[in-house]
């Protein structure tokens, strides 16, 4: 059985074409430099990201501990919105990895204040202070929603104007491209690095990408190596990679109506509220908003070939990717509509 | 000249009894454990704070340092408000010597709200996620303000509930229990470690106590050793010490009495406002509102023999100590009063 | 053109059987657990080594490093071999991710002394000492020599006697148990973890394996996590890595007869002498013992197709694998012959 | 009764001069700076010790890792030798606070080998190695021996024709200047900072001193801060450190031949055999070469007011200071006397 599985992108297979891929790659031993589909990969990701370099990393998590740890000094402190991957879903690397302090700021549905920033960056001269070295974004945010052009670029000037270095946690930045209706380097500009996953809605099997400027890149990739992050004959990833890059980044924005269309759905459902303000990407959040037992109705839903999250925070979540279409959202509605009667 | 420094409690010299304490102590090899003076001073200091045992450490900084490398794993988080001491004013240390993660919460003057730690504790049995380990609370406050009982008993429930531990950043503990008119075990009851200084309002010239279990403190006294701060004849700094346990903190109603003094008297100066909401111990937190060369006034101030530091974030702090009488307070505000008109 | 690739067995490129694999593999998110293939091949590498649990790692150093950082707490010791891998080659990773202190101490051709190994543990008790907690040994050794079962037994029972944790650098552990001619849970039987790499002389693309008692490997994958080490749908890269373990470890004895026929044929080279002490698996060390261009003989090799490392502490090291037969031994000879009386 | 007391010279009790000293010392706040005493002694100890600046710290481990802290950044590698004191006797804390890893080289008699140093320090531009970055000596080593002069300039040129720094820890430097009968800046001569403790020997009862040029102690006078070892009125442990810089410097030399006189009469003992070889500074390490019940013997010396500390290695040691006159080493004659034949 093909499950239907709305739980993440992250679930996403490898399309046919991926697999071919992979079976024909050209490999050679990376750690030597050999590998020229890693090679290719990191010169075509660099270049549609609009960065001087990249590098290929095992995981976005990977990406973007590998990017603190190069940006700082132990020590350092870095400012990013309390409600961040980083700072919530990283199993609290920061402080072994890179051995920074989070500074974490309230942010406006996942958009960083500005003056809340400024408040938290620190003096020099004062010798009770650590130094402010990093200011992370994250865009898409993870609550389904974008953050605007002005709203980067104002961080950007933000931490320029105090020396500061600007990564962005851009797992998604292709789905806050696409949402935008920008060529992505219109939201890279306004960072030093960016971190964006070839696997979630791109498809790849394993794989993420680390931008920033050569001479970063040429560190991060020693510091790669003492992570254990050094691949071998990483060709076989890469192959399938350069497809996410180049022709799965294009059908994202069928994602994102597919999203619209099954949030419309669900709206239609009786005690069903769509959190249409966190409606820009390809998730869709909703409340129910009647008493329901909720194992009993993922109970339903797996019945019916239907994968799902539980609730966080009050909220479920339902994540659209390629293997998700109309046919698969008709499916998860009538079985909704079922569950809800029942739970 | 005998400066009037109204910069910190941490300016205080030791009293004349304390130098001779100094002069006439009997000390030993603290590493052997050999040092009398130590010894009794950590049963004192236990026993006075309502813990099994206690450690002398060489500042408030490597005491509240310690107690995070003492309960805490690496990676562990630690829930403390965003306006505290050790989040400010301890360079980043957190990251470095326990390794663990700050979670920092918004707080109310000073008081931590359980509805926002509880939102940040984390479940147990996801793999994205780092143990919570510990919750820090201040008391006093360095805004000025104290933490009442009934705040700290709420933050103590909700940490056993959740099998955490609390940690109290108790620099100023009997300044605490002073505003409170408690025993200052009433303070401590609500938490599984203390530290407090004996310097500060207590006056004496090194040191600060670290207390808690006995399984704890063997714990924090190896890991005092790796941190560099085995003391050898340390009886020269305990006899002091002593005395600000047992002396020094029956008189700091006096510095709060002082505190009083000295904000009715500024409060009576044109254009000053005094931040009453924080004036709860031995410091006066006010605002000069109207437009003035900060410099200049506290140039004016230094030539009467008076020393402050400048604002931050907008407010003037002076603080009271045995060294700031009701004659001192008069030179001030006479000093104040030409410093505003000029400046 | 398909070189001829000597510098090492970590250039290894996929058999048709592992593209075909990888093509084919039913893959799933293995973050939530859901990739088939990946849960067989943890299966399957635990029950072939003797353990309770294995977990697949992006590397050989990701295997090692998270052995220590998964036996050890911050600070502990880690007595080794001042000649391993994880002194030498993984770029100091020690300090950083488990911020454990190695104990290097010297070997006989990769072998630990049981003597020096006893003095290096620390007694209990002392306030200055910490805690020793883990052994490493390395077999096969990077030197090209294997540890004979007897002097890991000694090194396994001077651990236990202490109450220490061994772990096995076993990057080549098949390699080891080829040469000894043994099972390699005979090898296992004598560590607590190991680490076995299925890229090198295995042939696959990516991808090492660490096995444990089950309760290490549950720590292990958490912090597998933490490091960025999760990995989605690698089930493209398990596949592979079953055929490493289960048909590519019956062939390594092709190798090593291969690396004697190659050493063989060095030997009757004027001015070369084949190191034999460290001729017992896959590796032929040796000197060339009059004045050479080293960059002219590599160009010379380079030219025919050959690839190889430079010289390191005088020696040079050829390496066999799958890729290596005895027709490319016999184009290297020639080669060699040619370029020695040029150089 | 007054011990005499031959465990260490870390033992010392501070003289009458220095406890007037405490008694009347100037003090300030010496985290604004504001403690002359402080001040003075560290301009003193800096001109002493032919730096341009240096810093107060709480004891000669502090001293140590912020030498290690401030000179690496996390992850290098620091060259020394096995037997040095921040190998055996930190309590590994050089994994913990510079986060460095140590590579350890065996010495002879603890003089480090140029030969063995120069094997160990890492070519650049090879991704799978960490960089060296520091060489740190012993002088005098707690072995009891001093390192020649010539031993120490190799080592010196060996560190610069490689770009290294040089540290060292001189916990007992002045009694190697006078072994040597040198001023101590020909010894730091060929280093980069040195720390010195101004207990153990010279009597102070607190405090080291680490020098180096002016960047270098300002980078660590801010990570002192951070390691919380940032005091307030100093001034009372900076006076009697004062008198152990200028005044007991100059008595070191009877402190050896008190040891000198002690070896001779121990030698005369049967069954006595003094390490001779060791004999260069204020220790005299000896063996019994008979069996003998080491508790008892103890237990003997301590009826005689006498305490020791068990053999390390089969070693006895006893260590002259200040309190231990040609009477005490008569009197400990006698009882050891006694104690052989009875043990």
């Amino acid at each position: 059985m093909q499950w239907i599985d709305l739980r993440s992108d992250t679930v996403t297979q490898p399309t046919p074409a991926m697999r071919t891929a992979m079976m024909n790659a050209v490999v050679g031993d990376d750690v030597y430099g050999d590998d020229s589909t890693v090679n290719e990969l990191e010169l075509l990701a660099a270049s549609i990201l609009g960065f001087e370099a990249a590098l290929f990393v095992p995981s976005g998590t990977f990406g973007n501990q590998l990017a603190l740890f190069t940006h700082c000094e132990r020590g350092d402190e870095v400012i990013l919105g309390e409600d961040s991957h980083i700072v919530w879903h990283e199993v609290g690397g920061a402080a072994v990895i890179a051995g920074v302090n989070l500074r974490p700021v309230p942010t406006q549905n996942g958009v960083l204040d500005a003056g809340q920033v400024r408040r938290r960056i620190r003096p020099e001269g004062d010798i009770h202070l650590p130094r402010t070295r990093l200011i992370c974004m994250e865009n898409a945010h993870s609550s389904g929603r974008v953050v605007p052009l002005a709203a980067m670029q104002e961080i950007w000037e933000t931490a320029k104007s105090a020396g500061l270095k600007v990564h962005l946690d851009g797992a998604r930045v292709f789905n806050a491209a696409t949402h935008l209706g920008v060529d992505v380097k219109q939201i890279t500009q306004y960072t030093d690095s960016v971190m964006c996953c070839l696997s979630k809605g791109l498809a790849a099997p394993i794989g993420s990408i680390l931008a920033g400027d050569a001479a970063f890149i040429a560190t991060a990739r020693k510091k790669r190596k003492l992570l254990g992050g050094g691949w071998r004959q990483a060709g076989v990833l890469a192959a399938p990679a350069m497809l996410a890059l180049t022709e799965m980044t294009l059908r994202l924005g069928e994602d994102h109506q597919n999203a619209q269309y099954l949030a419309g759905q669900l709206a239609s459902l009786p005690d069903v509220h769509v959190c249409t303000d966190q409606l820009q990407i390809n998730m869709v959040f909703f409340e129910i908003r009647k008493e329901i037992d909720e194992g009993k109705l993922l109970a339903h839903l797996s019945e019916c070939g239907i994968k799902s999250n539980g609730t966080e925070d009050g909220q479920w979540r339902f994540v659209c990717h390629w293997q998700i279409g109309k046919e698969e959202i008709d499916t998860v509605i009538s079985a909704m509509k079922a569950a809800l009667a029942a739970a």
